[in-house]
């Protein structure tokens, strides 16, 4: 078992001869009590002294005793940390006294919970030396218990079979389903659908409701982990309390054989992911999660083919586009003005033809319809989600379970942070406070401060950055023109534009690593009461930070880009050398179609592949990061080879990263979701794209949660939380920003001026004349003029909407620019309104609660009523059955039952009566 | 007792001599059993035969039976119904039969109820002919039951003291509370705050929990009589089952008194309201309603403050303002063309010098400023609204309860057409159906396509009204130009403009009621299944006709007036003969201004105090109609009178009006909504006004819920429902609204243009001839140009941005116009998108939930889990004294309990484990 440690339980799973060893450490020592939770700490001296720990915990009082335990939490890196080294990283602090005081504190720690009714065994001489494991087994008791408390809904021993629609739906659902058959993973949940049992919150009272013949299999492996994780923390403020790392065993049985053979898995890309499944595996949040990413990939379907054909359509209309013909007509012989000074020289216009034809392809009105259409996608999308969450809900049981509010525990940073406010208090009035003191905002204001000024810094660097690119550009296009070699100067434009792009992909790479550190340096700064609140306002940070960074240099070219440059006569320079850029003809839509798919695909392919994909593409670099670190682990014991053959389950756990939470995935694919609806009326393709990765991602995600990561502790969650609200916000945002790109990116509008109000004929003839302004050569400034001497030319032509020289007041902004402006805004305001009218109206039609699973809901409540009212009867016939006489006749007096139409009310007798 | 029928049982309540005689008919007959609901019904023919009754009980089949039930219920009109006399409007069709059908399923229907559990009295032979009356008394084990079904969370025993802040915080709140004494009412509910009862699900398993000493008061009558409706619904589809009308009994308790004196009095208009109280007697949906009137009117000082700042800041810069004081300037001799062809004359621009300074008070830069703050009142008031919803809720324990979704039954209606749709189905197809049928998209097109057809209609019957009353207006300033009284010409704007103003006012009146009516029977003929989409439905219907019949005449004076009008030379006609009319110079903000102010006071004064002002305004109105209705109840007995003076409770109470829903009220508030923010730019002191009418609205709503209605059955609500979403839409349209008032209807934005872009010297100067063209009069068409011999004049000016006849393009539209027009549609953009941004923030900042409230919500979840945790210890303890042996020894092996810090987990032990 020396090969590279790819995924070891994983061959131990699909092999059947070694499935028995993979069965190794699933149980405690006596082979009946099963392991549902694994602790781990180091063990830095085996013998550590009994008799000081003895001491100490008579001399300590309980404040300072929490003060320093506070201190050694502190110790730790944060819990949610992202793929680092937990125990190598806490192993530099690792002074005398402190490793004591740790192991006082497990003790006291491990105590509590045997005080609990957890069972614990013990195994720090194993064959991973330096880490203890501590198993915990949760008898029935407890986990009837905690059942209650958590209010978890169990399933009952009532069935009810799902009433099947007849008539023609049923048969068209039935052909439907035949159809997508092979589209069905091969998973038995979704064969037995039309019997369900129903479920009710587990209480102890009610305990003849439930099947509890197995009690071994009623809760699933996922349910007595999640109890104890439970437990656990609600001893401690941290997940693991005062242990390193904690997580729940991969458990080999056909659900794992399943999850990898039926989703984590690319010979099934193209079927539906076993949502159920992976929730029974992993818990709700992260069956959240996936189910999001599939109905998200599912929607990006139909986006990508409207997408597709958008694009197809600019492809076959690009030889009808009167203003490209135009331009590309070998008659055309208009003198452009030079492109930068003294260099550059008078062009023909002619020479733009490939750009304007291409310009074409991703700027026609079929655009105006995709941006339209795809705002009400992302409408379509959110509105669907949320039915599907709700379906979640119901199939998963939470239909009345409320999430806690303020119930978690705080961090204990910030606990660490109250001591020292209430101390030094303490210090000043010298008396013993005795209320809990919180941290203020006046305690904050300069975690705030700083927050805000570093925010804005990380932005201003981010628009630096920018800033220096276009330079880089400018410059470079100087140069470049300026050399002697022709092929280098014709191939100039494209040289600058690919490179420049290639440099602000570099630069949005790297920034993001720094900002994704940056975010939590300043989260932790701020001392958040709560994990939940720590990590909302990370994400937050995070996205902000992400975002800007990867869409400024797309909102510059979109929005800023040639509209700052001036005019010939009288540029505007940076620097008082450098004269801003301008578009090339055409619209600065070609580079913003650029720039959008470098970066997209860019971002994808780098950070997907070579930090995901490892198993198929990358073999080089993630099984070396691993053997880093596996060699780290061994090299305290190079003598205890063999030992590792048979290592136990937990152990080669252990060896697996650790689960680091959703954010990241969820942020990559939230920053797509920008990629693909903020800039869709520049770049069609976009969606397309974007599913292509999808369809990619889904696989490899699955693929790490299953075999490359711990198997982490399964939190119930009833919705994604944060990342709607930002989703929503990416969707409003999209809405406003395409109705600019196509207002003023686009050539759309001043098209449309032109036919209807300039146009002699109605048609587009002579626009591309009509945009371009005369120049009289003459009027150059001195020094800026081009040198070269070849053309004797007395005007020349520029794009802008000015006055001609021979006016009264020449080179002014013309009559023509503030109506193509008014009519810009005019689209705007309308595009704006009329789509978020429409969204408004999408999510309106729509319910948020599917019709069968509201009637189902019904139902059940129904069902459960009667069940209960039948348990009432038997109680009444009981007593009746007590009471020999009497009874009988009086019952029959009364009207039969369940007589009603809806909620089934019995009569009961005033003597059964138990009050 | 012949006196005006004011409030019988009011006096009654308040003359301590009386109060016995209040007491009488709360009873049964034996005086012990309480009436906790009444049903009534029509007794046409005293003794109906009853033989006949027992052959049509077996000849009927159960199929039958149901078709001719659903018949004799659509005999009646629909249940909500407003202000109708139910049992006057079904007599017309009493016919043997019918009557005799309805004698049999009453009868019928009043055994299920004695089946449930229910006792009943009956009492026809009261000194009311021709109503007979159910009295039905809930006994107490059917409340039991009934209460576990509901879920209603009932005060436990368990008292924890609300802790009390300490500190600065708690002494400046000592210090607000003595400073806002007087505003609270004098109501017990406010001292005994910091003391409160656990609240939890009522079940008889926990009963041990309550607090049962009290039986009789333990369910208030509140409680008592909403499960009495909720049980007498259930076994039918009407409200109040096959009788005519219910109601729950006036009771003179002292919480009604207090009600009576501190919350339906005017003279404690300045105070707090009850709402606890309220929602005591009347039910939490009634008591949301009230609480947020108190909100909304609350939330309307700040608004109308700020809005008479705004006004005064107005009133101050009058003389500062130099564009009306260049029109005031006596120096000012610019000729303005005629107003309307030959039969006005040219006229000096000075002449609309009081116009000009009235336009300032209302045009001028704090309107913009007023105008955002009112964008973001508004989404505080939501916010507010939302948190002080979830206090309410918090407060009423109704934290976990869930609204049923699809639990309403089927209306009759519904269920009529269901049954005809399958009767002819079976017709068709010979054979019986087994399956429920229910009413497909096909079955309703006809319906939703009138209900379309007729929405359009009514529409485009406001718009010709409104376009109707554009005629009038230039029809008659017309010729009252023409008239030679030299008084009514001056004075021909003004009174053209108010009697204008008065008729669209009388239009909308009237409109609205017939609109009310025609939404109710659009909804009718829907056929919508449950009361509660029927409601929703109808809402909707009246609040869209409402909406476009208030507001169409003030749109068209904001954007339309004025602008269609063409140029000197060429204007525009409608009908071929009347000229379209032009603005007042300084904008049609003033018209704007005035059609508000007359539209918004005439509907309040007009609809509250004629409709509603009856004890204190108009005593003769309401008195008049009370006394009809006595006139009519009496018409077939005169000789009876003496008989009334000693009315039973529940006989006063019948004559009372019935409950006719809380839609009237809420849609009253919610066009005033409209008024306060949709066009608030122009006219800033809307919110005082509304102040003022919702100071004596509340005042005059409480005192009809208190006194002239039978007392309506307690509702439960979490919230508003569909009128939060109105109100959010509302809002919303608010902001575009405002948005192009103030860039399209005000002179705001061309004055900035005028004084960034075109003013020689940055200032206001010149700013009035800027905005006029110039007009050749030898231009005006044949026969159109003044008769007017005095004046000879070659050029006149108009209000428009055009080139002057000496130019190339004469007459054609200038650049200044188009440059104006980007500046306005910028605007446009940047303020909707701001406002709503910020809206978006406030939203964001302020958490739906008050901290408070999640803390306590929180504590209680706590104390509750304790609460439970000592009960088992309890049962531990005892199992623990019947084993007198081995138990003790082993609990003190454990540590001590409650160590925890949240929710604590007490240790248990394996053999007191009930499984």
């Amino acid at each position: 078992m020396h090969s590279p440690p790819l995924s070891p339980q994983l061959l131990n799973c699909l092999t059947p001869e070694e499935n028995t060893g993979c069965q190794h450490g699933l149980y405690f020592q006596d082979g009946e009590r099963r392991v549902d939770y694994i602790l781990t700490y180091h063990i830095k001296k085996p013998s550590s002294s009994r008799s000081n720990r003895q001491s100490s915990r008579f001399t300590d009082n309980a404040f300072t005793r929490s003060l320093r335990r506070g201190t050694a939490r502190l110790g730790r890196t944060p819990p949610p940390q992202p793929r680092g080294d937990p125990e190598v990283a806490s192993q530099d602090h690792s002074m005398d006294y402190h490793v004591d005081d740790k192991r006082l504190h497990r003790e006291e720690f491990e105590g509590n919970l045997r005080d609990m009714g957890m069972e614990l065994e013990k195994d720090e001489d194993t064959k991973t030396p330096g880490v203890g494991f501590v198993k915990i087994h949760a008898p029935w008791h407890v986990l009837c218990r905690e059942a209650e408390f958590m209010k978890l809904k169990m399933p009952t021993k009532k069935v009810y079979e799902m009433k099947q629609s007849t008539g023609v739906g049923a048969k068209i659902n039935t052909l439907v389903n035949k159809v997508t058959e092979p589209l069905y993973p091969n998973v038995e949940d979704n064969r037995t659908q039309n019997v369900k049992h129903l479920s009710y919150m587990f209480s102890r009272e009610k305990q003849h409701l439930f099947d509890l013949s197995d009690r071994d299999s009623f809760f699933d492996s996922k349910t007595r982990a999640s109890i104890v994780s439970v437990t656990v923390s609600s001893r401690s403020s941290m997940t693991c309390g005062p242990c390193n790392a904690c997580y729940v065993l991969t458990f080999c049985c056909s659900v794992f054989q399943l999850l990898y053979e039926e989703w984590a898995s690319y010979s099934v890309f193209y079927k539906y992911q076993p949502i159920g499944l992976v929730r029974k595996y992993f818990g709700e949040k992260i069956g959240l999660y996936f189910a999001w990413l599939g109905l998200y990939t599912q929607m990006l379907i139909p986006a990508s083919l409207v997408g597709v054909i958008v694009f197809l359509y600019g492809c076959a209309t690009v030889d009808d586009n009167i203003p490209s013909m135009e331009i590309c007509h070998p008659k055309n012989n208009i003198t452009m003005c030079p492109l930068c000074d003294r260099a550059c020289s008078y062009w023909k216009l002619k020479e733009a033809c490939g750009t304007a034809r291409a310009s074409h392809l991703f700027d026609n009105p079929a655009t105006v319809f995709f941006s339209i259409f795809m705002a009400l996608w992302a409408a379509m999308f959110m509105e669907h989600w949320k039915r599907r969450q709700m379906r979640l809900n119901y199939e998963w049981d939470l239909t009345g379970f409320e999430e806690e509010e303020v119930s978690d525990h705080p961090r204990a940073e910030y606990e660490l942070r109250v001591m020292q406010k209430s101390l030094k208090k303490e210090h000043k009035t010298q008396k013993v406070l005795i209320e809990k003191e919180k941290l203020t905002c006046r305690d904050r204001l300069p975690a705030y401060m700083t927050n805000v000024v570093m925010m804005l810094l990380m932005i201003g660097v981010t628009f630096a950055i920018v800033f220096g690119v276009i330079l880089y550009r400018i410059s470079t296009k100087t140069a470049l023109h300026m050399s002697n070699n022709p092929t280098t100067r014709s191939n100039v434009r494209l040289t600058v534009k690919t490179t420049a792009a290639i440099i602000n992909l570099v630069v949005i790479l790297i920034l993001d690593e720094v900002y994704g550190a940056v975010a939590r340096w300043l989260t932790v700064l701020e001392v958040p009461k709560t994990d939940k609140s720590f990590e909302e306002r990370l994400i937050f940070k995070t996205f902000i930070l992400k975002f800007v960074n990867a869409f400024t240099p797309i909102i510059y070219i979109a929005f800023f880009r040639g509209r700052l440059v001036g005019r010939p006569g009288s540029y505007l320079y940076v620097f008082e050398s450098y004269r801003m850029e301008e578009c090339a003809h055409g619209g600065c839509l070609m580079e913003l179609c650029i720039q959008l798919s470098i970066t997209m695909l860019g971002k994808q392919l780098i950070q997907n592949n070579l930090f995901e994909i490892d198993q198929y593409f990358s073999v080089v670099l993630i099984p070396l990061k691993k053997l880093i670190r596996y060699i780290k682990s061994k090299r305290r014991s190079f003598q205890e080879e063999e030992r590792e053959k048979k290592l136990q389950r937990y152990e080669t756990d252990h060896f697996l990263e650790p689960f680091a939470g959703l954010t990241p995935e969820y942020m990559e694919m939230i920053i797509q979701f920008g990629f693909v609806t903020l800039f869709v009326a520049s770049f069609p393709l976009a969606p397309l794209f974007a599913l292509l990765n999808n369809i990619i991602e889904i696989r490899l995600d699955a693929k790490k949660f299953v075999a490359e990561l711990r198997r982490p502790v399964a939190a119930r969650a009833k919705d994604i939380g944060i990342w709607y609200n930002l989703l929503r916000a990416v969707a409003k945002v999209a809405v406003i920003i395409n109705a600019f790109v196509i207002s003023f990116t686009s050539d759309f509008i001043p098209r449309l001026v032109y036919q209807y109000m300039y146009s002699p004929d109605g048609s587009m003839h002579d626009f591309v004349n009509h945009t371009l302004s005369y120049f009289n050569v003459s009027n150059f400034q001195d020094g800026k003029e081009p040198m070269d001497p070849q053309h004797q030319v007395e005007m020349c032509r520029y794009k802008d909407y000015r006055e001609p020289p021979w006016s009264n007041t020449p080179y002014v902004i013309s009559k023509e620019f503030w109506a193509v402006l008014a009519a810009r805004l005019a689209f705007v305001i309308v595009f704006q309104n009329v789509v978020m009218l429409m969204s408004d109206i999408v999510d309106w039609l729509i319910p948020d609660i599917p019709k069968d699973i509201s009637l189902q809901i019904h139902k059940e409540k129904i069902l459960m009523v009667e069940l209960f009212m039948k348990e009432e009867q038997g109680k009444i016939q009981f007593i009746d059955s007590m009471i020999p006489c009497g009874g009988k006749e009086k019952r029959n007096n009364h009207a039969p039952i369940a007589r009603s139409r809806s909620i089934p009310h019995t009569h009961s007798h005033t003597h059964a009566n138990n009050f």
